[in-house]
């Protein structure tokens, strides 16, 4: 993208970031949304499934609508654009597969012998993942939101990362009220800061980071 | 930190980095470590729990334990240094708790009504997520692993997420076998690559980036 912001580094980018509850009106240019959309989903997933369902709720109508079903925090109604991480629980049993396969050959990346190993492997491990199918699809979608966050802040934006809403009425709101199979993960609004934060610290290292076994701090 | 290497931007790490599966037996110099384990735990969570609980894996016994933990991966061998990040999914009834109010309080970032009012506010918030409150424990430990991969790739390392392993075999080479409380979200390996790895590429925006409802493609 052509661009007059130099982005952060991303170790500058991770320090500044701080979780903004408020943001103004201005708009984002569309080449920069363009640029986060891309940068999100550069993001890594499992057998690169790219399982997320990402809904980029910016309409007055439907930034309303999303807010009612998110305890009316005011944030995604003045945010430019709020995110919707949503995750399908079932995406390899859905036509995406065969695309990416074919997508990842042509590129190189995956031997054809990988790609006929994968189309049992996957049906395979998915289904032996059991009740935990929804969490995997939550992690690949956490990973793509984290992705956005950083890539933004790095761009001079703000973020946060919300888990305050009621899941069926944000389903709801986004048209997947009848799917059984899509999860939501998380709700990133994206804009410009309003107000700063304050960084409310972090514990030492020794209290939640240890050395090969729990209980051997790292300091 | 002091380091001769010039960081990455976001940006540019994102689009560079790649799920590495082999690596280099070569050691991080131990600031280097530590500068990505800082970079870690900067990584925002749900009231700013911290519920992470990171184990840094790096001894030739713990590695073999947990490379058997995992399909016998072998990176987790080679890698210097394997992260495991489990989750607390009861951390808010925990003494960490205090002191983070202590932290956020004394850095002004947290006024002590915000305080008084968390101190209700989080356990009844917890409690309400009923058989979620994994998920949402997980979800804040992928949000700390992928500041992690994103961090390493921006400092000249390599990375790979791992959802291959047995959740309980892990807890027990980790020391956690009898924490109900501990769930393993991920395991990252973190070194220098020994292989490099091609782009398996992405399928086009409108197949899974939509505009204010599923199925408007956003294009």
């Amino acid at each position: 993208m052509e661009t007059a912001i130099q982005p952060l580094d991303a170790p500058t980018a991770i320090r500044k970031r701080r979780s903004i509850k408020s943001f103004k009106s201005e708009p984002l240019p569309p080449e920069l949304l363009r640029e986060l959309v891309d940068l999100t989903v550069a993001a890594p997933s499992s057998w690169n499934l790219q399982d997320w369902r990402i809904v980029l709720v910016q309409s007055p109508e439907q930034k309303a609508a999303l807010a009612a079903a998110a305890w009316n925090q005011q944030m995604v109604v003045q945010a430019p654009v709020t995110f919707v991480f949503a995750a399908d629980i079932r995406s390899w049993e859905k036509p995406f597969t065969e695309r990416i396969f074919a997508q990842a050959e042509e590129a190189g990346a995956w031997p054809t012998k990988a790609v006929e190993y994968f189309r049992k492997a996957i049906p395979d491990s998915q289904r032996a993942l059991g009740d935990k199918i929804r969490e995997y699809a939550v992690k690949d979608a956490m990973i793509a939101a984290t992705h956005l966050v950083i890539a933004a802040e790095s761009l001079g934006l703000a973020t946060c990362f919300m888990n305050g809403w009621i899941e069926d009425q944000v389903k709801a709101v986004i048209g997947a009220a009848d799917d059984p199979d899509l999860a939501i993960a998380v709700l990133v609004p994206v804009g410009y800061a309003a107000e700063p934060r304050l960084d409310p610290g972090r514990l030492p290292f020794g209290e939640n980071v240890f050395v090969d076994r729990v209980g051997q701090p790292y300091t």
